[in-house]
């Protein structure tokens, strides 16, 4: 069906096309995102919205030597296909394939890997700090951020930054109104009255028109009648807050318009200082269904049903529950039993799943955008007046939220609850979403509690036991479906720093922390095949340890494996070490499953703890080769 | 001297003074600040910038249920002596005295320990959300934070969240045009054209003549007429940052006027919505030396000789040198030689003693503000480029960037070096700024390499190590004195991994990690007289760990002690004994020497060290108490 995207072999072909066909060009395009999704979920909306934008970027500056970052990063798709990456586009998000970020080692247009918004402006900033001193200044410098990331405070501490060294720089605002939830807080309201002043050539006429009507002016030197010009385009809202911190405002541009987005950014090129450029996108852009409801079509499920005009007909529906629907329903039930309960959310309301607790408890749901710092410091405050709110963000997210847990929450001993979702790996959208690091940088902070739920029977209760808990405390849990481990009778109440024993073995034990409990018990299903009887402990609690539990099968059992789903540096295992030493124990016997001090690429999470034996095949061989290894030669 | 002072137990007895009095406790408040830097050094000019801020607050609202957040916390001082806490005044930075920052645990009217610089304004708003909800609507909410904090991002997240919530609640923007160094950036830009507009009154008076004087306006509605007003008063600059955020905007207004103060505080006191009040003030005020020099009076040597009328003739000088001194001296050194070589500092160009490279560099010198997140991207950026920017933060304040040093630096794997000054116990300062996490969160990331020099002799060659280093690598060294250990011969050179072998010893040995190295050297002077000999190593790296010493000595010798300035959950220690564990090592020889699990009190660094067990005794003594237990009964 493309006749016109497999010939793009790098922007340079870009400029062979004709307007009529850059705007087929722009159709074949959205074909191929379409095309993605009839076989694995994947970004969509976001990318839908950036392809007149991507086009003429490319078309305009020469990025095999010009600077550009995508912020956030998930819009690439476009990108990818026009910088010589069309052929392999089918794989993308598969293990081995391309990612669906830029990939430095995919590209050399993809300058960082992102996907955590906001640093593209710091970033650029520093490229363009040093191709300045290294005799590179011709090199120009792109940053294209959402207005979902704007309020991220980094962009702010850059475009100050930028504003006082007066660099030339520009930054794209891909102004969709939306983070991935619709935006709040009071920026948002600033940029819709940016948008109702209508367009950039408009305003600037409404601008000259006011100006002429003001007799006053003739009386006015120069300089003063700039000064009118500028106080009368804050009367239009346009960009004052970005002129404030130094850069100079152009638009809003309409961001589906191909030639004028040329146009702009072509008299822009040249310009000296910081300069922003407000683009105004639709996300969904070009397919009615996804720009009718762009929260769904952000990341949609599998289109299983095409209609006519390659028209989307249906998703691919998927009845198993996530720990995701455990922890939203069990937040939400939490939230009618008690008023004290809140949640916060960092613009996740739907990945949290949370858009019931919004609905039913507008009050005490709070989504304060991408600004995972000012989450954690606003729970804290809630938490010393007296409530008990929960915050509710991704495992690698919350690391934006470091200081405060050690200053806000725990240096004050405050009883926040870190619901940590996409704990482990993520699968496909790779390193920048696993939430691998959160065990040691969890446990890392005195007056913390931290758990991680060994499967379904644990989720619920341990979050009503965390916000019973008079302190800080987190859990973490994963992105998958939930399973349930069998056990002899009820799951063991969660009580502090105590791990239940789903079996006690004789040959040795796994001691799992989080929801590979039910790999290990598969794993000791296959040992005791072999005549072995490993037993299996759920830990939930890595800090405190439940050391006489975890102590005594140290002490007693021939082989202890740890396991986990995050680094195996500082993390569960290196707990049990500790615990170990403290008590005078050799800790020969005890084995460290986890995932290895590397990062872990994308792919199919089944698939990768496969390869870092996380299975439960691996699980068996780790007791085995411990066996082997103590077998005398 | 003191007359009023002594008798103000709280903020209800400033009611009970007349102006003139009030005028003399202001006086009296400057004389105590004057009488604790006789004795030791103590945040100073910060603190004689706001007595009439903090009188005219506690005059105007209730802070026993009215809500106060000092930002940065280091201008507590008059806060303190007006509520309750004058008989106690002269202990604090000691050891069990106060703490030189707001702290719950003395008084009901410090709500939050802050240390770290712009959290009040998310704290404060969590505060009033709860109030609001938990039905105290009543309590007003004030946040008092310093144009030094104000570019951290996240007072913009909060500033953003907070108009988007239309709360009730008072910002004071205390603006003294510092923060600890001169300001930068666009926002100090932008805060001084608001300066220069002139007083809050003055302003108003000059917007409403200019509206009176156009014409055009007489045919305008009374909304279209509200909007030119803003407008207008965006082209006197006046406070639209603020306004486009969803807040109003009051001022300036001169914050050494108690009465003004008192009476602008009482109009805003019953207003709804977000207010912002910008305060213009002095840091330094009433003492002319501090004013004058606001930098070195920040916090400045002990006052060792005073003049008439209580001016300050000398500071107690001090000719010792400092490790910051000797990496101050190496990267300016660096710079001279390698035109690539930059640097980064966050508002600490003081603290940093990087003064000199300012002067000299100034075009590879960035002081980037408060914005520890931007610092570490901004760096990427330039390394990615090309350059070998240094990155030159304190440990604890370099925790903002712990999602940027994984995701800008780490993930890209980028050779961004950082130099993480005032690692381990600062001292008088307390828990805020200790710098005892670093290890396990620097270790915690794939690609990183982290390190600390052992003494002198470590520090620059360790830095010029680092700037040759391909990847991430992050160097930690004490606020302490410089100190050299005695070797045989040269110190070895710093090689990748590798550790030093200061001494080998047969019954047992220390292994430092950083500048404990002496004191391990001491206390294996102390066993040498009992007979014992314990060896000493110098561990240099944590990550990669030198397996191969470290592990011959947990192998070969019937004890060694891992010492270490910082947290031993998950620590140096631990990962020897991840080491140990991995190769097959019966660990149980390797004692665990580091701070416990607790925050640390503000004190002495050295009575500090001592109760933990961290001087040459306790180390001895760790020795001692292994080989007790080794005894058989």
């Amino acid at each position: 069906m493309s006749a016109l995207l497999p010939t793009i072999t790098g922007p340079a072909d870009l400029h062979k096309l004709s307007d009529e066909q850059l705007q087929q060009l722009t159709r074949e395009i959205r074909e191929e995102l379409v095309r993605v999704l009839t076989t694995r979920p994947a970004h969509f909306a976001s990318n839908l919205g950036v392809v007149e934008l991507t086009l003429a970027l490319h078309m305009t500056f020469d990025f095999s030597k010009d600077r550009l970052i995508w912020d956030t990063g998930h819009q690439v798709y476009p990108h990818k296909l026009v910088t010589g990456r069309y052929d392999r586009f089918h794989t993308i998000r598969t293990r081995g394939g391309l990612m669906g970020f830029p990939h430095p080692g995919e590209s050399p247009y993809d300058l960082f890997m992102t996907g955590h918004a906001g640093c593209s402006v710091s970033t650029v900033s520093g490229l363009k700090a040093a191709d300045d001193l290294m005799g590179n200044g011709d090199r120009k410098a792109v940053a294209v951020i959402g207005d979902g990331a704007l309020p991220s405070g980094i962009v702010f501490e850059a475009l100050n930054n930028i504003g006082g060294l007066n660099q030339d720089l520009l930054v794209v605002l891909n102004d969709n109104k939306m983070s991935i939830c619709p935006r709040t807080g009071g920026l948002g309201q600033y940029l819709d009255q940016c948008r109702i002043t209508g367009l950039y050539q408009g305003g600037k006429r409404q601008i000259n028109r006011v100006l002429g009507n003001i007799p006053v002016l003739g009386e006015m030197a120069h300089s003063a009648l700039e000064q009118v010009r500028d106080g009368l385009k804050a009367f239009f809202k346009d960009g004052m807050l970005f002129e404030e911190m130094g850069f100079r405002y152009f638009g809003p541009v309409d961001g589906h318009d191909l030639p004028g987005l040329r146009k702009i950014l072509r008299d822009l090129k040249g310009q000296k200082g910081p300069i922003l450029l407000h683009v105004f996108t639709n996300k969904g852009h070009g397919i009615p269904e996804a720009a009718a409801d762009p929260v769904t079509y952000h990341t949609p499920p599998v289109f299983e049903e095409m209609g006519p005009n390659g028209t989307i007909k249906s998703f691919r529906k998927s009845s198993a529950k996530a720990y995701t629907d455990l922890i939203s329903a069990g937040i939400h039930a939490a939230m009618a039993a008690d008023p004290k309960v809140a949640v916060l959310t960092a613009a996740m309301c739907q990945g949290n799943k949370l858009e019931q607790v919004r609905t039913d408890f507008p009050d005490r749901f709070f989504d304060v955008g991408i600004c995972e710092s000012h989450a954690v410091a606003f729970a804290a405050g809630m938490a010393k007046a007296g409530m008990k709110p929960v915050v509710d963000i991704y495992s690698t997210f919350l690391q934006r939220s470091f200081d405060q847990i050690f200053q806000e929450v725990c240096l004050q001993n405050l009883p926040v609850v870190f619901a940590m979702d996409r704990a482990g790996l993520t699968g496909p959208e790779g390193p920048t979403h696993h939430g691998t690091f959160d065990v040691p940088y969890m446990r890392l902070f005195p007056n913390m509690t931290a758990m991680a739920p060994g499967d379904e029977a644990d989720a619920v209760p341990m979050l009503n036991f965390a916000l019973g808990h008079p302190g800080p405390i987190g859990m973490r849990y994963p992105k998958t479906n939930i399973d349930r481990v069998e056990r002899s009778g009820e799951a063991a109440p969660i009580e502090l720093g105590k791990a239940e024993v789903i079996d006690w073995g004789e040959d040795g034990c796994f001691v799992a922390f989080g929801t590979l409990l039910s790999t290990c018990v598969a794993a000791a299903a296959k040992l005791r095949e072999e005549g072995l009887h490993v037993g299996v402990v759920n830990a939930r609690f890595v800090k405190p340890l439940d050391r006489e539990t975890i102590l005594r099968a140290v002490e007693t059992l021939p082989v202890v494996v740890t396991v986990e789903e995050g680094t195996i540096e500082g993390g569960f295992g290196s707990a049990v070490l500790e615990a170990a030493n403290a008590a005078g124990l050799d800790a020969r016997n005890v084995v460290r499953c986890g995932i290895p001090d590397r990062f872990i690429e994308h792919g199919d999470r089944g698939e990768l703890l496969a390869t870092l034996g996380l299975n439960a095949d691996g699980l068996a061989d780790a007791v085995r080769k411990h066996r082997e290894a103590l077998r005398p030669v």
